[in-house]
């Protein structure tokens, strides 16, 4: 899979991948892809991380169901970054985040701290069974 | 300065940080900060980065004159992300890539390989004099 060798691996194996909604353009997460995971996206049409936390793959979704449908896989300049253009679907509008919310990028800096900006949408609890 | 340390930075003191423009909500990039590139980016309102390759801090633009103005600096749920709202400045359409492109993401995968798809704005050679 010559396109897998074109990326240029971390030394854990892995490449931080952004994934931006195609619909708004918000960029709803960054996480982390070694091999299998990249090539299970591409053959799949469905977002799978590593989980660099739990030491394995991760499919977007599985328990929340939540998936990530991929509509385009780009890469960088220096191939060593991801960009997944992606329908964050299970909920309207998406909920990428575990926390319930649209993005993971929910606080914002002002003034030295980190404010929360974004709203919990769902209850994650009740996303988590 | 407690707001730099909510970060987790990384073994190497970084953490990956993604600059999408602020008008048209295009991913233009995603480079590293330690923390006087944050504190610095946070200060002075133009986005520093650590360049890894040259082992320094990187003031994006103190070559080519493409200075990036922060509007906004997120950070995500796990505190080990960020994400800049900027605009790129020195050229229209901003150019925020080395090869002379808008985005670092010019390369799309397609049927196992990945292809060029976005255009040289500007001859890098007349960028960095």
């Amino acid at each position: 899979m010559s396109w897998l060798d074109d990326l240029k691996w971390d030394r854990d194996g892995l490449v931080p991948v952004v994934a931006q909604e195609l619909a708004s353009g918000d960029v709803l997460m960054v996480a982390w892809m070694n091999r299998d995971a990249l090539e299970q996206t591409a053959t799949n049409g469905e977002a799978v991380y590593w989980s660099r936390s739990r030491g394995r793959l991760w499919r977007k979704g599985e328990t929340s169901g939540h998936v990530q449908k991929v509509h385009e896989i780009r890469l960088d300049c220096d191939a060593d970054v991801v960009l997944l253009k992606v329908t964050q679907t299970g909920h309207e509008p998406g909920i990428a985040c575990h926390t319930g919310r649209h993005s993971c990028f929910f606080q914002r800096y002002e003034a030295g701290s980190w404010r929360t900006v974004e709203p919990v949408l769902k209850d994650p609890e009740t996303i988590y069974r």
